[in-house]
């Protein structure tokens, strides 16, 4: 096994928010679930952006997100995903080069427009999405570079892949190039829906390739379609090397193997948008577990991380995180 | 005369900010002066944007700005401005349509792009604008809708189109259809390189139909060509019937006539960016004296308006400035 030149490589989808807020009469008139993520097509984007309020465009995407606050930590790492040669495809591949994460894929010529996510923040600062993929699941298993997944010491994958046949071939190519190379795969639920979507499969993958899981109470409940957290805990304890079980503000249950430890969230004194959350806390994590550093410093660096995100609009840092974390004298 | 349906109406340059962070040596390796607005060509553009780190999109334009503020306060705004049938023409339609200002003007076809301005905030809250006008200059006279200006109680034009020949003459147009309907015509000077460029021709509009003419101290020294404020100061007061003088944290002179008040600014905790404050600062005022307030108050919705939009990165609010307003009994 070749020493690893990047910390984490990534594959996911290539996404611009569009970030608004509206009121829970809002979301219930457009028949969204609060806190989660439905795909919608061409048509009802267009639909339900004419009937929304202003907005600001911040580039996204779950796994992009995570490779931009690694690199905010000093980590490197890079990114694997779609866009069009459009406007909304030129501010993706802008946002993420100028943050420091690799950017190499090709834009697709003609067809399908960069991916986009209708975000609408409430009140409460919660966030509802409603994703149009657009060119996004043309992804093809050509892409994913068997090179640069090796060069990682982990490949992360975000569960939304699972929502198209075309991505998942690519994501069972990545985790199948970095098992050859002996790294570690990590992988995001993502969300309770799309876990409801693929249950099956995702237990199937996570029991046969993943060493890192990453999901919140929602996402772990559904997948185990247990009655309670400890329950499905103990499930994915077995299930896999690493489970990083988030709770929002109850904090984090890490499990390895028959131990497991609990580190709590960062206070926040206004949560603005939770938009980029369980994204921020899995960099934390993982740039911490590429360095090498105990559960405890990983799960406290994802607090950290996630604690900068919900603090502003927006998934993607607007602060050094690895200026903050030094300060803790976490890194 | 017959009633006026809409309190303002603004002619001004379509434009979508794409802010990001940046430092003073920056600004100074790509020959930018700190708090100016550049024009840069397409070409320019693209170098300073590859040059530039993460940024995130946001609707604006001075004008535009102002009439979004205006309908924020609860007054009825309009707007008449050109954008391309593109992803940031889609982008502006809805943002301003989506705060309830009228904007009717049609999309060009084909041709250059809409407008976008690269605004470089540094760590002291200034901005610094690069901006590429695109398809923006293509607003014809036959454009301007003598019956929707004559509709308005104040027409406001942004000295920034005095940069473009093909737009000054829509502007000239747009105030002589107000003069004939016997409606004010306001006037923002925009930026004191901009008034550099065009002085003898602001001078010579001014006075011939400005009733309200709006200057930070930098813009009104250099068209009077002034040592001082209060020199500069008294030149306006003759020339127009209502000069709002802004002086940022000093706060505003108002001179009516021989007579003027000084409005003190909002403080502010923390200066985050100065995009649209002069913009602001306007809307405040118009939508005052659309309704008939003294000067004093008008001068206070300016300020309420202004710290509102420093306070956060962008120059649309964030927070429904009636509400604001109300609650300092202003309105």
């Amino acid at each position: 096994m070749t020493t690893a030149s990047l910390d984490v490589i990534a594959v996911g989808n290539a996404i611009v928010d569009i970030i608004g807020r509206c009121d829970d009469a809002f979301l219930a008139r457009h028949g969204a679930a609060k806190g989660s993520m439905r795909l919608v097509d061409a048509a009802a984007v267009v639909a339900l952006y004419k009937d929304m309020g202003p907005a600001i465009e911040i580039s996204g995407g779950s796994a992009a997100n995570t490779m931009v606050g690694v690199a905010s930590l000093g980590g490197t790492s890079a990114f694997i995903g779609k866009v069009a040669d459009d406007e909304f495809g030129r501010i993706f591949a802008h946002d993420i080069k100028s943050a420091r994460v690799a950017f190499d894929t090709q834009p697709a010529k003609g067809g399908a427009p960069t991916a986009r996510s209708l975000i609408l923040v409430t009140p409460d600062g919660e966030r509802t999405m409603n994703t149009f993929l657009g060119v996004s699941p043309e992804l093809t298993v050509a892409e994913i570079d068997s090179q640069q997944i090796a060069a990682a010491k982990i490949v992360y994958l975000e569960g939304y892949l699972f929502d198209r046949d075309e991505a998942k071939a690519a994501f069972r190519q990545a985790a199948a190039h970095a098992a050859k190379a002996g790294r570690k795969v990590a992988l995001s639920l993502s969300d309770s829906f799309c876990v409801d979507r693929h249950r099956a499969e995702f237990l199937d993958f996570i029991r046969g390739h993943v060493d890192i899981l990453f999901a919140n109470e929602a996402e772990v409940t559904s997948l185990y379609q247990s009655k309670s957290f400890d329950e499905a805990a103990t499930h994915a304890a077995r299930d896999c090397k690493v489970a990083v079980l988030t709770r929002s503000a109850k904090g984090a249950v890490i499990h390895t193997g028959s131990s497991s430890v609990t580190v709590p969230a960062d206070a926040v004194s206004s949560v603005v948008d939770t938009t980029g959350a369980g994204d921020l806390y899995a960099a934390g994590f993982l740039f911490g577990h590429a360095r090498g550093l105990d559960m405890t410093t990983c799960g406290r660096l994802g607090a950290l991380a996630a604690a900068e995100i919900i603090s502003h609009v927006g998934a993607r840092p607007q602060t050094s995180l690895a200026t903050l974390a030094k300060a803790r004298e976490l890194i």
